[in-house]
């Protein structure tokens, strides 16, 4: 059999009810219902700041230290903001264009720091955390970082005391910290820690909490006032405004009690027990996520399983290799325990006619 | 008086009761009714597919000839249809990185040439319109082309005749075309011509035709699958699909009857003959728009004219500069003629103040 290029734009946005998608990272719970109202009175559909709503912006506020609405900037999802932020970045000269990449690594950050001209620099993470040590040796000549706790696809958070000596040391060096904390509010062993500094960029979106990944909104924070001017002036010219429709949502969300998200938590959490027992029990090796909702199970022949898994039992994984774990695949559970269920017996009978458990 | 560095982003989505803006160029004028009526529908904020929703893409088809929907990609507007283009074109290897632009420009269109790597090179415009022998000598080692007819800022159309004659041409000598097009169902002159060719990346938008600027649903169309694809492949990574609601949107949009644009291109053809003849009367030098709704008149010292126009006057204008027209400032004249009244009183004053006029 020929398996062709896999990559995941052949599988986002694909369902059925057949399919079993273990795939894209989107929850399948239902938005808060408050932000439906918002939808029917909305009547205003001209260019809107280019920054971001301000009645948006002001209530992100209270959520970050020190800041006034200046501080943000709302994007087409946290891509974007990503995107806009390594290609303001790459043009900032006097140093290296390297950026240090902790790996396995979320899809997409390659490509972005190769689409802004960037070289990616690697260290590789221990049972799923950063290995300071090597971090330290790696980051020496680096512009910037990308961090991501909790982790796509490792499922892994890093302890405070790591990311309080990364913010130390990058401080010092004067190197940019990406902290992509899309996964923040999703975390089953503490509250989230929010890494600060003077040229930390933080990546954040609605689309996870408040489950509204296809209204593609999402946002960056930095204290770095010029840095924040330059996104604003580059996406004056690559985007304009972020959908202003998107925008009154997310805003009509953030008046959602914690109460919602809290619920959430604990449904993610009742998953995440059961996918990882599942795989755990088919012998499978993998870490236990604390955060995000992916597992990252090793398995023989990685390529031969996605593909076999889509055209045979029509299951959706993802295929280590994207997040530069050439021997693992990644599981998103944000699906009902039932077809988590379904799904894990296709895998089980899959493996066995392999051979494999 | 200390003139800041102006740039668009100062102006876009600034309003006020005093002011008149002549800047942002945006309808005034309310969407099709229609389209209220799937807003309150909408319940699903899932991810959609990153080259758009396969419903848009379906409906577009039979505005273009021999295509599918495959042919297309929903984007962020216009500017992220071109911002894309333009990166997976810089990195197509086998040629120069030179983008021949025609002066006056659009001013998203520099920025984007330089983010994304590539190098301009100009040929200037007679009285706003492509001077083709210039254009045959500067497209020689030129990788692509932005062609943009109706002109923003110039206003002007080109002929059928030249239009084929680039056709011609740059299929002759492998040259991608960017056809910004985003103001065909605006013109006072005739119909629109499409451009077609094996390597035509025709860009388009939902925000002129229909009033929808700050929704950001645009598109690109090209029968280069090879091009489409690795447009697709990038957007994965730098903003997922398209706002999906804006997207049902726009699709409800696209059954609007052919009566709604034809009322408005009525209203703009008065607003047009308004503003010309006012500017004209006042002696100042500038082309009669055939199609969008913008002029581009000469006056002196034109960023003295922008700055004090608006901190003086509330009147708001865009610096002539920032299309590559020095000695020039665009007036947008998507408002109501009483407003462009006024705003042509104030412009008036300021100019018998200056004893300019």
């Amino acid at each position: 059999m020929v398996i062709p290029k896999l990559s995941p734009s052949i599988f986002i946005g694909v369902s059925g009810k057949d399919i079993i998608s273990f795939g894209s990272g989107q929850p399948d719970l239902p938005p808060p219902k408050r932000v439906f109202k918002t939808i029917s009175r909305f009547r205003d559909f001209r260019y809107g700041l280019i920054q971001g709503n301000l009645n948006l912006r002001e209530a992100l506020i209270k959520r970050y230290p020190r800041s006034t609405a200046n501080n943000f900037v709302i994007t087409n999802g946290a891509s974007e903001a990503i995107d806009l932020t390594l290609r303001v970045i790459s043009k900032i000269g006097g140093k290296s264009n390297k950026v240090l990449l902790p790996r396995p690594y979320y899809y997409s950050y390659l490509p972005l720091i190769k689409f802004a001209g960037m070289e990616p620099v690697y260290t590789d993470l221990i049972n799923g955390r950063i290995d300071f040590n090597d971090f330290k040796k790696k980051i020496k000549g680096c512009k910037a970082v990308i961090i991501n706790s909790p982790s796509n696809p490792t499922g892994r958070v890093e302890s405070i005391e790591t990311l309080k000596k990364i913010e130390k040391l990058t401080n010092n060096l004067g190197v940019y910290v990406l902290s992509d904390e899309v996964y923040k509010d999703l975390i089953y062993v503490r509250e989230n820690y929010l890494i600060k500094g003077p040229h930390v960029i933080t990546i954040n979106s609605f689309s996870k909490t408040y489950n509204m990944c296809g209204l593609r909104i999402g946002y960056l924070w930095s204290l770095d006032k010029e840095l924040v001017d330059r996104v604003i002036e580059m996406k004056t010219h690559t985007s304009m405004n972020t959908n202003i429709l998107g925008q009154e949502i997310a805003y009509e969300a953030t008046k959602t009690p914690k109460s919602f998200v809290d619920k959430q938590v604990k449904i993610w959490r009742e998953r995440r027990n059961f996918i990882y027992n599942g795989l755990s029990d088919m012998g499978l090796d993998l870490w236990k996520p604390e955060g995000a909702f992916y597992v990252l199970p090793r398995i023989k022949n990685p390529r031969n399983f996605v593909w076999d898994m889509f055209k045979k039992y029509k299951v959706i994984t993802y295929l280590g290799e994207w997040f530069g774990a050439n021997d693992r695949v990644r599981f998103s559970y944000a699906l009902d325990i039932n077809r988590i269920e379904e799904g894990l017996n296709r895998v089980k009978k899959y493996l066995k006619s392999k051979g494999e458990i």
